[in-house]
């Protein structure tokens, strides 16, 4: 099809959508913005009559040379025993996903120390950890590119047609922060939050951390480049899950800051992902906004929230699957033959 | 137990939820609102573990006299229709509930015309359709009476712990407008909106027909004589289901304006109800503001929604059972070994 011919046939699908979405047995409008979430599943899925019956979460781990500069409120190993608490089914990711009929996997991308051997965890290992940000590229190139080959492979897999991806890794924020800055070519400052929970004089340090790791290199990268120099095994591979993700037609529901920064990326790379992406939930997590604003995303919650692990992206799951069931499946004002307005 | 044995026997099960959250495997807050909501359903069933697993949503439907003035975008045959529509499961709510798990049940408690027959249906038929308020009450005081013992019974069936209430009728914004002013002693100007989609004309319209129904009575009523007075069979039946599953220790989603003022009277008429309500969304039509600012309420949910028929309850249903399950099955810091903060 030529350009123009596209453009014709995608405002016309968009037309029919709109229509589709107007005719059923409601006031115009009066589903607001699951209206709108309805019509973004259509036009992914190119049909009127969209299906989201099943969501997959994964959850990538790994952990931060970063943290030896103390930039969280919590220990290195906290990684580690987090990764032996969602396969024993004790984290909230897990029981959220349970509670909401999600399908739920866990990849080890990269978590300090030796490797967990478990039937429930995917070994996708990159390294033991990345390295230390402030002094050297967090990862080699082929490390970077070997991490979202790995997420990509992922990320396609699977029959589910909604997909979300969280992430947990002590230090993560402090990743995700650097590679935000260096996307959108901005001050660390103000991207820097408290994550888990550091209090004043721990914030001060994460930022003094970040400013001297994002010293070292210019203010503004290409995806790849500020992938490696700051990213996460974790949040490398959770952008090219997205890429996987999209390549083969699913919805994707962006959790917090973190999957937000890794989603940033792969809009970057891809401009086919934008259309693909939810954004589930408004992080707690100040640097969040900033990237939404970047990516002009409005999220469907806002809980105060400011976990990872998906858990945000889990809780919007049901109005995706809510907003594909009433295009799907509700009645229109002439099949049930109910009056429109006077 | 002493008033003074209850209150100090109120805090230690507080603190004690506060303690079972804050041990859970997450930094203490990050899961936001969740935490809150887990912690009013622990309260509601006194139990650490409290249990969210099954939900029914119950629409009542019901005509109105005063749509004889012109309130309404729609003709009243509408709610005939969508009565019949609800049956065949065409309707939003219908098809929400199915996505979401939720048992779907639908009672007329007085549609205009000659009973619907149907195995789907519950009749309550208190009459057909309220009386025109702008003339003379909506209702007699025993209607009132009939319509709210009915829904008490209907609330406090079932053995789901979770209920949502919606409600239909053509008119009922206006309905519930004149009872909200009238709890709150308010103008109705500052309560009426376009409902299912006045024009500029038309809302002038019904400000008009809201002003000259409220001039009939003292601006201030008690709720019984404000329900009769301006209530609907449906409006009044969904405040008897609230006092009814209150009653049976259910938790209970309000949905969006009409709800809010039904519920809003029932909080008036016993001092247990607030406990057990949950604000699950913010509606668009303008009075609900009003109402929850009244109630010291803010739901879970702004999604640009104004269709009643408990479509925002429903939305908020996933919430519900994710903080239950996140109280009840997430892992502490001590059994899963998770070391807590530096």
């Amino acid at each position: 099809m030529a350009a123009a011919d596209r453009v014709d046939a995608a405002t016309a699908f968009a037309r029919a959508v709109r229509e589709a979405i107007d005719g059923k047995t409601k006031p115009v409008g009066a589903l607001g913005r699951l209206e709108a979430l309805a019509a973004q599943i259509a036009e992914v899925q190119q049909t009127l009559e969209p299906v989201a019956e099943r969501c997959r979460l994964t959850v990538f781990a790994a952990d931060h040379g970063i943290v030896a500069e103390g930039v969280s409120a919590y220990p290195q190993e906290v990684t580690r025993q987090m990764l032996l608490n969602f396969l024993a089914g004790g984290a909230a990711a897990n029981v959220i996903a349970q509670a909401l009929g999600v399908e739920f996997s866990l990849v080890d991308s990269g978590v300090a120390g030796p490797a967990v051997e478990h039937d429930g965890l995917l070994s996708r290992r990159i390294d033991a950890g990345t390295r230390n940000s402030v002094e050297q590229p967090a990862m080699t190139a082929s490390q970077c590119a070997a991490a979202l080959d790995a997420g990509r492979l992922i990320g396609g897999g699977g029959s589910h047609e909604v997909a979300c991806f969280g992430e947990m890794g002590i230090g993560n924020t402090s990743s995700a922060s650097l590679v935000a800055a260096k996307l959108l070519g901005l001050q660390t400052d103000s991207l820097a939050g408290p994550g888990t929970g550091l209090d004043a004089a721990g914030l001060a340090q994460k930022r003094r951390v970040l400013a001297a790791a994002a010293a070292r290199t210019p203010a503004e990268l290409e995806p790849m480049t500020a992938l490696c120099e700051y990213g996460g095994f974790e949040s490398v591979m959770l952008t090219g899950a997205v890429l996987g993700a999209v390549e083969t037609g699913k919805l994707v529901l962006v959790d917090g800051f973190i999957a937000a920064v890794s989603a940033l990326a792969a809009v970057r790379m891809s401009a086919d992902v934008k259309r693909h992406l939810v954004f589930a939930h408004r992080s707690a997590e100040p640097g969040h906004d900033v990237v939404l604003e970047a990516l002009g995303a409005e999220p469907l919650l806002d809980l105060n929230m400011r976990l990872g692990e998906g858990t945000g992206a889990l809780l919007a799951w049901p109005l995706v699957r809510a907003a594909a069931a009433m295009l799907r499946d509700m009645a229109s004002f002439d099949s049930a033959g109910v009056s429109t307005r006077g």
